[in-house]
């Protein structure tokens, strides 16, 4: 078999054997495959697509180029959530817990990231003493007992999908349905989950802007999942403006406490409702969606969910102290609300332009050894259709200084657009993306 | 400016800039952007396209990235010829002398390639003691005096052109009519031309099995020619038969003089008048093709284009005798007949197998290493069109012995058709392609 070949077919726009989809993940992965012919073989990908057999082939020779996670000694079925990543997306630190009180385990590897705000990991580190550089014994262990862990990953997960990804974002190839497919799917299942929730953004704070294409791109991972044989469901959820109301670490750590505790923002409880009312579904502790969401909706309104929460804090060494009073998170010295120069109607709120906000204040990492400000960000006080007076405040920045906060206050203006008519806000919940095998 | 975002641009079907074409063939050529940039670029552009303007920018691009040959010395309008490469295709070794005859200076640099037979090079050196290591002081000063001299290729021509060829060949990017075009064009021009005539080959025997494809090669050709200020005619001519009958080194040498004499095949004769009648308008030495035809019919008739190949064998130091005596050209030690199984008409011929037949018979290179036989070859004794009666003789194969003919006689004889129909052989002039400025 020759490289060259395959990318001409490629080329040609038919599909690839297994075989020959083996032979070039591996070939790549061993470094028998040169960039160079990747990459024209990405771009091939990117113009001509792949059907869903070769995505799932793909996706699957990505998983066996590194370590896989075996979580067998997990008791029940394993869901592990993923978001195609957003602004202000506070889901997972209160999904663990919440999924976890309702009997479903959840084994989270998680990581740092660069973004507008740390990662899940980071998120927990405001908690002064968190620590997620746990041995998977001691992993396996936590969840068995306690039903949640988070750990930092350490195992050499799908580096056919790091080697490809890294070459994908130099030569203009990372857009493609089924590359983002297999990338995504490929991590979940080398994590070693049984089920998946995919929550896909759409809208300004997204990677798939439009509705249309993050529809695509759950079909094509749904898909994946039904061809491999793991259970997976997609949301498509808005991100044309931040979820909740938090863009920063602890500020985002305590707007989730406020959820766990039935007080958060009416679309972050939504939405956790929602994907996690999937997961306990596919993790077989609920007949249906609804009696899911039940389920979970008791877990907060009996003190459980957040019971579950200081645990799992407490398990890993945080300051449980700080679930109970927040003001022990890492604040920042300066909080500079930003007036609304008019009267009106917020109209838009352009999501990515206010996670740079919180990035330029410090909540984000640009590249990997940048530190992060736990304490830095956004908090919106108008979201899509409130009204706001003239002087009334749209938002508060909070900063580690006052020449930060006004350095970012027009930038911030810049991503709020007003209106004299009134708007309706725009649907949390876009649609449901389910295998007809599993529902 | 960075090579990712024009990767991107031309994904999406935009054109580049000039400047940006600039920017991506000398960072190429110098190294600052990699192989795995341009092969994703390339891709793009097979599936893409690139608009004429881009086109002929990249060409120029590729000819500033090397040395250019200064013909200025030379008098009069340089015409050069290129073909796309075909089986048996004897023209240059007529047309230099021919077209030199009619008062058009011929400054040709030649190279040996890989293929079924060798270059002209190769060809010329079928005459003891020829020698192509010219300086370029000699060159010049020969074709002034003598109307044709042929040099090896020895200057750094159109660097970024090899080094994206090289990649575009192990990476299923070669056949993409733009990247052709301009591949073809700027080592013309590197070369010295004024004006460009192109024989651009289709069928069997052809890189364009299509004509449709043929002509838009020459289209794009002939855009570039008018963008850059070089006057170019493209002839499509057919190559779904080998041109002529003679394919290999010696062998055409004796066709061409044959051809030279008046006594050449139809076809290659018709082929060399219609270039070469294209040639001499192009150098403003006739006032129409036909003119110009009837001038190169008139060399042939009175001797002066023989005369002429004898000057400039002898000006090169080929043994010159062979001219009048092509019985001292290298001859093979076998000619074995390859009798006709079967009485029928020729319908076909397969080129590129009967040009394979030449080089197992030694005749062509497959690395740049292999030796060249001048002797072996396949001489036709019919063609497309003409009876053949059981036991007559399809073809002479010219072998080092008669096992190697023998090896050969079956392959050849897959290469021919019969059939009991009469069939009208195909037209050898299929059209004209001229810049309206030009004609």
């Amino acid at each position: 078999m020759e490289a060259v070949e395959l990318i001409r077919k490629k080329r040609e726009g038919q599909a690839l054997t297994s075989g020959e989809i083996r032979f070039l993940i591996q070939g790549y992965a061993q470094g028998s495959i040169p960039d160079y012919q990747m990459s024209a073989w990405a771009m091939a990908v990117c113009l001509r697509g792949m059907n869903a057999r070769e995505t799932a082939d793909l996706t699957m020779e990505m998983v066996r180029s590194g370590e896989e996670v075996d979580l067998s000694a997990i008791e029940g079925i394993k869901v592990d959530k993923h978001s195609t990543g957003g602004v202000g997306d506070t889901t997972t630190l209160v999904l663990g817990p919440l999924v976890a009180a309702a009997g479903v385990p959840v084994a989270k590897l998680s990581g740092r990231g660069l973004g507008h705000t740390g990662g899940t990991i980071d998120k927990l580190e405001s908690f002064s003493g968190f620590d997620t550089a746990l041995t998977t014994a001691d992993f396996v262990r936590q969840v068995n007992e306690l039903g949640v862990a988070v750990m930092g990953q350490t195992a050499d997960l799908t580096p056919a999908d790091k080697k490809l990804y890294a070459l994908r974002d130099v030569t203009a190839t990372v857009d493609s349905i089924p590359l983002i497919a297999s990338s995504i799917m490929s991590k979940k299942i080398a994590a070693g989950a049984d089920a998946i929730v995919l929550d896909v953004k759409t809208g300004s704070g997204a990677f798939m802007k439009e509705e249309k294409q993050a529809l695509e791109l759950a079909r094509s991972m749904v898909e994946i999942g039904h061809r491999i044989g793991r259970r997976t469901v997609a949301v498509i959820s808005d991100m044309s403006q931040p979820l909740g109301y938090a863009v920063g670490n602890a500020l985002e750590v305590k707007e989730a406490i406020e959820t766990l505790k039935g007080n958060g923002p009416r679309d972050l409880t939504e939405l956790c409702l929602t994907l996690g009312g999937q997961m306990v579904t596919l993790a077989g502790m609920a007949a249906s969606a609804e009696e899911a969401e039940e389920k979970l909706r008791a877990a907060i309104d009996d003190g459980s969910a957040l019971e579950r929460f200081r645990r799992f804090v407490k398990a890993q060494g945080g300051d449980v102290r700080a679930v109970e009073e927040p003001d022990r998170l890492p604040e920042s010295p300066v909080q500079l609300p930003v007036e609304s120069p008019d009267q009106g109607i917020v109209t838009a709120l352009d999501a990515e332009a206010i996670g740079l906000c919180a990035m330029q204040l410090g909540a984000g990492r640009k590249t990997k050894d940048d530190s992060i400000d736990y304490g830095v960000g956004v908090v919106l006080r108008k979201k899509i259709g409130d009204v706001v007076h003239k002087g009334e405040a749209l938002a508060v920045l909070h900063a580690n200084s006052r020449e930060e906060a006004e350095a970012v206050r027009e930038r911030f203006l810049n991503a709020v657009t007003l209106g004299s008519q009134p708007v309706t806000p725009p649907p949390l919940i876009r649609e449901l993306v389910a295998d007809a095998k599993v529902s």
